[in-house]
């Protein structure tokens, strides 16, 4: 599609080690050659591309001056770990990213020791390098020795309530850490919250302050060819350093704002924090999501698919059914049409949960609340406790933020807010860090909430609906991430019954009870068992709270064997039915029960379906699930 | 003990509107009144008691100011909610405080329409009033009216990140919304953190600004008997106002610091604010935690059993064992005596989990890291990185603030951090919100986790042990709140074989398989069915994670009945029993499995045994089980 890039300096690294001999001049075409090698790569894989264009020279500068793996590096998110991946050994390994069996698109501890702290959740960077300092001061040299501890987090991810307890803790203890404000003004969509509008300001103007911690005096403690260096820092920290007051009311030292694709200023800030930091400092650098390829785009290319260089045409399968996300949001707002009092909430996620749309349309009954799932679901009760009825849409991996939130706030409370969980169950790419695996179990032992899945997006409308009319409790509902099966959708959604699951085939000796986007495959599987003579009776849960108690008793009373199937792991749906059926006494004189879960491992990043299948889920894994449960000798090996 | 005060002032107060008569003189006599009747109210019945004391004047002023409860008013935490319960109709309510069937210690909306948003757990009050600030907007007049959201949350509280979003969030709307930061420089135990010495300069200095948002032009606006107050607010305000700089960066106006227990100085300023603040606004009041009674002491009385008001002397009953936390704590000391590796980490509770001892032994290897349980999470996970050895202390339900750490930061990288996961299980008189149901179910269906109960003190010391050696993944030991069950305690713990229970008694027709401190109960019930000659095997599980499968099978395939017995909601212990049994065809043949959970109801306070009985999980409820179970009549009713 377009030609790899020559990258004679970029040949000769092949650990940041290679990177110590070069001058200034060769690390500014080093990191040249390193965008361009990125761009080609992305371009042939797709992947988080926009991150890692905007901090290339950053990365370059990193691995120039501090002495990783010794020095350890936290990457926060890791959108932007590409450039780092490159220059630490996994360059031949980079057309593997993302895929079954390659690197992972994130920093991973068991990847590489350049790793030592890895991400995908946001704003977690300065905890982990905190531990790192504390680790490093009471090991002593001997041990860790005196590493330093550097913490790269963007401006999006600083808003997070996490980032500023760590900000708050690593500024009362006074150690020395380093952490690097990377500011582009965006998060994965355009920026919320009033920090955002404060690190604008700090660059606007603002009265002009003496750089103290890390200029002072730094010029004669280093060695004779840095002295340049180091005197043209001291000079560019003194007239660029403004403002910083919150970081420094928060107890760090204040560098910045400076450009974070100078190559120069980079150098010359790093080696003088280097050589003179004696507490908490933060480098304000100011970059662009983007830079050198994507930074005019809207979304300066946060994510990409493959693509063409020369024109940026994005390479994508052309999809057969509109995605679940899509189904939500305008089913949502089919519903706000009609009820002004439906509101939505997200957390820094419009595009990913389709709220974008919505926002487009009531764009008074939509709030992005930045990277801040805590206050966004107590927020939402807030809101529903002042009459209106809150739809929070959050992932289902990101949800475990406001797990405690959900529990103190919404369900002790009984308040009506509406969790629509997206990205639920194996989410292909991303990998483990982003797995939906937990929410039916974390939501279906709390009291008075109602838990639902969807089979399908036509179910998906029908949820939303059932959802905004439960107004008395709370309610959840969660789907997967991709497109839908291509089932007829209804004009608008219909209420379900609370608590009442649907018969989808009747069959015999065995019947598979489905929670969730797995009917596709227990109908697939259905069919190969029938042409083997075994013909399952098949049945929709809907619900995973309550239960529909009738339906499952009437199951296990006419079958041999009952099988649950859900996309989530043990403690779910089939835990709440198990515990039905020993409550009932169904066990006593024997059924042949089985529950088909998740598997209790993290599954890395491959396609959902080969993630599936690694899981044990996909319809051959049913077959055989059924064959062995009855006995039945299974003849075929799995493909 | 003591003697009722007098208190004809508000022996006529029945209601907030009450107070709307009374003069500003009347109104300070009356906070005297509230706080004299506090304090005998709590040397009666014990309770939190601290906070209250220090907010007695805002309270009055806040209830003759605004009009509650059209206005929100949100108490954080809701610890100092006392004088509040007093002033809005359960004055004679009091008395039955923290009791079975008696007024909750904390704000609840089921109890008073006062009372629009319950709280118990930290850091939640902005989110919350922001919520009614948006609804209040969106409804319009008709139906919620124009009321204000009132948010009062102190010094510690407003430390956790979840307001820090808040305030981040509110201040980019730009809503009318206030919130009252109540500094005593206290949250619990001594502050913490960056924020808290940013407080403390706040008031210590500084360069004055001028009030902007609120004292313009108050003066005429207000009616005439008013513009004295108002004249003497702006007078106060244009001289007290410093700093406030994080807050306004944050975008809310700020007014303060002003002296909290000021009646004065309070009305003015809250009628002030009510009068024309068009935006977020944080009025900054300084407060002492204890005043009038326990400001002296040095956790100004936080929270208190009954008590003698002369003499100050506390009734408590004498103990027969040592509590779980203090018994966690010495076997923490003694390992950490021989292993300079391990460190303790705690949020904002030093005293609750014991780790007040550990800190005076090792000051330089406990980290109170604020209320922060998310940073603290991972900060711990970063210290294991580091190959520190993390013991991570926080009670069971503010762990659930930290879910999503332990999944991202620990479980999936395999960290060995040692969560001590105390009050596990029901807990008295903190009642629903304070329940520790969940641990169990989250952490178990964690890859790699390792999670134990300790059934006596002697088993958490091993348990203390055993977390110690596990240093290749992350593990967690729970143990309840309150004492031991005064078995003798060795000296050292012995690391116990990670997946291994243990046999308590053999028995036959029925075994039971116990996870957790209820085996006393156990034990107990044993000896009634014993009398009534169905001997029950005993089993105690130690492990939920991994399971002693060995052991679970053999108890199956030799007993008429299994029942598992555990402290935690449906999707923990029970349900992997359950998982293994049906994976393992157990219930192919029929066995009579049960599993005894905590219900599915959020449960009032009350003692801890009188909780465990509305949970039907006494040794009396045990009896009943089995006998139900094996189809033995039950003859006598449950006491």
């Amino acid at each position: 599609m377009s030609e790899r890039p020559t990258t004679p300096l970029l040949d000769k690294v092949h650990s940041p080690n290679d990177l110590k001999g070069l001058s200034d001049f060769d690390l500014k075409r080093l990191a040249d050659e390193l965008r361009a090698e990125m761009i080609w790569t992305v371009s042939q894989t797709g992947g988080h591309f926009g991150a890692g264009l905007g901090v290339v020279e950053l990365t370059v500068a990193l691995h120039s001056v501090f002495d990783t793996p010794r020095d350890k590096l936290v990457w926060d998110v890791s959108h932007q770990c590409y450039p780092h991946k490159i220059l630490t050994g996994r360059r031949e390994q980079m057309l593997t990213i993302r895929q079954k069996d390659g690197l992972s698109g994130f920093t991973k501890r068991s990847e590489s020791p350049y790793d030592p702290f890895g991400a995908a959740h946001s704003s977690t960077s300065i905890s982990a390098a905190l531990g790192f300092a504390v680790a490093r001061d009471l090991n002593g040299d001997s041990d860790t020795g005196h590493g330093d501890a550097i913490a790269v987090i963007g401006d999006g991810a600083m808003s997070g309530g996490m980032a500023f307890e760590a900000m708050n803790n690593a500024g009362h203890m006074g150690k020395r850490l380093i952490v690097i404000l990377n500011d582009n003004e965006m998060s994965i969509a355009p920026p919320t919250g009033a920090m955002s509008s404060y690190l604008s300001r700090l660059y606007a103007g603002a009265p002009f302050q003496e750089f103290k911690a890390a200029a002072k005096g730094a010029v004669s403690l280093l060695p004779p060819p840095f002295q340049e260096g180091a005197r043209r820092a001291k000079e560019l920290l003194k007239s660029a350093t403004v403002g910083g007051t919150l970081f420094e009311e928060l107890g760090f030292s204040y560098v910045g704002p400076i450009d974070g694709h100078d190559m120069e200023s980079l150098l010359s800030v790093l080696r003088t924090v280097k050589a003179r930091a004696d507490g908490p400092i933060l480098i304000h650098a100011i970059t662009q999501k983007g830079k050198g390829y994507s930074e005019h785009r809207a979304d300066r290319g946060h994510a990409t698919a493959k693509f063409n260089i020369a024109t940026g045409e994005q390479v994508k399968a052309p999809s057969n059914a509109p995605s679940y996300t899509k189904v939500f949001a305008q089913s949502l707002i089919a519903e706000a049409e009609d009820d002004p009092k439906v509101v939505a909430v997200t957390a820094a996620m419009p595009d990913g949960t389709g709220l974008d749309l919505f926002a487009e349309r009531f764009p008074s009954r939509c709030f992005d609340v930045g990277i801040a799932e805590q206050h966004g679901v107590t927020f939402a009760a807030g809101m529903a406790a002042g009459g209106l009825k809150p739809f929070c849409a959050i992932y289902s991996t990101f949800l475990q933020r406001g797990y405690d939130q959900i529990v103190h706030d919404v369900a002790i409370q009984r308040l009506p807010v509406r969790f629509a969980i997206d990205r639920a169950g194996l989410v292909g790419a991303d990998g483990c860090t982003h797995a939906g695996s937990y929410d039916i179990s974390y939501m279906t032992n709390l009291p008075g909430m109602v838990v639902m899945a969807a089979a399908d997006e036509a179910e998906l409308r029908h949820m939303v609906r059932t959802a905004l009319e439960i107004d008395d409790r709370p309610s959840a509902f969660r789907f997967p991430r991709g497109e839908g099966v291509g089932v007829e959708l209804p004009e608008r959604g219909k209420a379900l019954e609370i608590g009442k699951g649907r018969m989808i085939s009747e069959g015999n000796r065995v019947a598979i009870l489905n929670f969730g986007t797995r009917l596709k495959e227990v109908q697939e599987a259905a069919e190969t068992l029938t042409a083997r003579g075994i013909t399952p009776t098949i049945a929709d849960a809907r619900f995973a709270k309550p239960l529909d108690e009738d339906l499952i008793l009437q199951l296990a009373r006419h079958h041999e064997a009952l099988i649950t199937v859900e996309e989530g792991a043990v403690g779910g749906f089939g835990s709440h039915v198990a515990h039905l059926l020993a409550e009932k006494g169904v066990f006593d004189t024997g059924i042949k029960y089985r529950s088909m879960v998740l598997p209790d491992i993290f599954i890395d990043q491959a396609s959902p379906r080969d993630m599936y299948a690694v899981a044990g889920m996909n319809a051959e894994d049913i077959v055989a699930k059924v064959l062995t449960t009855l006995g039945v000798e299974v003849l075929t090996k799995r493909a």
